[in-house]
């Protein structure tokens, strides 16, 4: 009897789409707006799923008071009112999309939940624009 | 050709998490501000989801007035304006977190719906916890 | 240049309809469902408005932090995870309703907030039932 | 490493439930008011999701800008404002039912989409009604 | 102690936008695809709020089934999976934009509510566009 | 016969909170995180809000397809994937609060929209955090 736990949380940053290996004038190509030098924002929606097998003491297949905990400590401290590019090492060579996003968030998220455990992240950088990974 | 057809509706309802073979301290350490012995209470948002072939001569997988109505008098009328531990006899024994609650509904429902149709339901306890369960 | 600045927070309560006058025969006929003995709960959604002059050194009306931390103080630590007849003061003799909850709230925070600036309370008891005062 | 981009869309149109092999009469019977002859409508809410592995040069599974104008010249120039009844060609002998409108959806986008990703079709015809077709 | 209380409703409904003194060009300019002759539609969601003093006995300014009842009789029964230009007899010779639509909805209502309380309509005609009436 | 129309538009843009005639510990201590000379940024949702008389003729109060040209223009263009405070001029010595960015909003629409009409503006910086100026 499996189930799946989703948590929701957030956090507002700032990003731009660039690609390091690439002109400027390439990066204005592909990412349009997106590559602005100066930045712009979001206000991102993270929902953080766990599947596996309900705990018959508790009820629960994890604490969420601990999932929201840890979402806390490893991913808004970290990202929250952040520059991504500038102030996340994980994007100093990677280019921080969503789809990167959601995938950094992954393994940051990974070795602290049990291993009996699916984990996947779902992040909407807007209300328009969403990514999922589970880790495939 | 399977399409997924999901409906939403809704309940509040009162609860407490709380397992009987535990002392007190013990579920107040657990599932702290949950475990208030007066209670507390949510607007429960229920998805049901229903995956099947579509039926060429109507055009559904399910007719959704029939799944309404179904939700309606097995879901709604047992839950709805309700206090889950006292007055809903599945949660005398079982502790009513939402991943149990889900699994009730889950097992409520499938005997009334066709043995072709899958049968999924998320259940939202606040806007940001949530969970599924697909019956596996 | 007055701005009213608006902020969201939410608290999960039990409660029933209940007028301690009248006899349980008139509480069922008059409030249904909602006069349940056992309770019954929502997600409750309040927004706090507050309307004044922007402070030209902060550009704030209210800096949000503070307003945040206000309610979490007044209001969550009173209202989260009670049960609203039984464990909240004002309602021991005062029936809990959309309407007297909002004028409880807005009587708890108006001493709290500068004489100079308005207050408005909203509360969502449900997604499709919601109330506002604004201390008329 | 599949991630899942997914794209929200919508589009308002007028439309009824009607199966032209069956009288009126089994017609009102079997679609209720959905089968009133002078249409009614909806605002659809739709939502493309596209899976497949990060380009590690943009960071995108699907550049999202193509995407997006891909559903509007696809989409919504096709159903955006019509009677879906009346006006597309493909439901004139196709009951359109959510989930036929999803099935038409990825048949008109499938084509114009990279073999290697994968697609589905999310759509709400209300905010409690809602289908999702992966092409199985 | 004047509280506003409000309820939400919904109801699907097809439309054109047209005025009968002008030629098909004229509207086709002004109102562009809204004046589609074969119609198209939305889900239109309903806001009514109720503004007045909170009855002591009670705690309501209105009880919410009864206005909810009101809402049904008044106006889901004659707008909901209507054809507002054909069917509802207001709109034969008032184009039904959501400006006029809310004062129709406003002008049903009205003599429906207590003369002591006021009456105020919100009108979304999609998620993006939506009225405000309050009978002034 | 007065209604009051609404149009949400959006934009996503980089700021911080800054207040150039403070040092950068008092800018620290009074704007917290907010204050982080690296940016972060927002998905701002606006709703231009404007009241006066239904024209008779076309049932509009004004051509939503006007005001939505016309955010797109005057606010979409100018603040759409920008950073606040180094692109967009009224920043450059106004602190980018939500109140201030509201004002600034509500002076730069007022002359494009008829007399007659009353202006409003409403902006959310996080779904929790939104603020309305009215011009008064």
């Amino acid at each position: 009897m499996k189930v799946t736990v989703n948590r929701k949380a957030h956090f507002n940053a700032a990003h731009r789409l660039y690609n390091s290996d690439w002109t400027d004038a390439r990066n204005a190509t592909v990412f349009g707006k997106c590559a602005n030098p100066n930045y712009h924002g979001h206000n991102y929606e993270l929902i953080v799923s766990v599947k596996g097998e309900i705990n018959p003491e508790t009820g629960f297949v994890m604490d969420m008071k601990i999932l929201k905990a840890l979402i806390e400590t490893e991913i808004e401290a970290e990202f929250d009112h952040k520059n991504l590019n500038v102030e996340v090492s994980e994007f100093k060579t990677l280019n921080p999309t969503a789809e990167n996003i959601s995938v950094v968030i992954w393994n940051k998220l990974r070795p602290n939940i049990d291993k009996n455990l699916e984990l996947s992240i779902t992040l909407y950088e807007t209300p328009r624009n969403f990514v999922t990974y589970t880790g495939d």
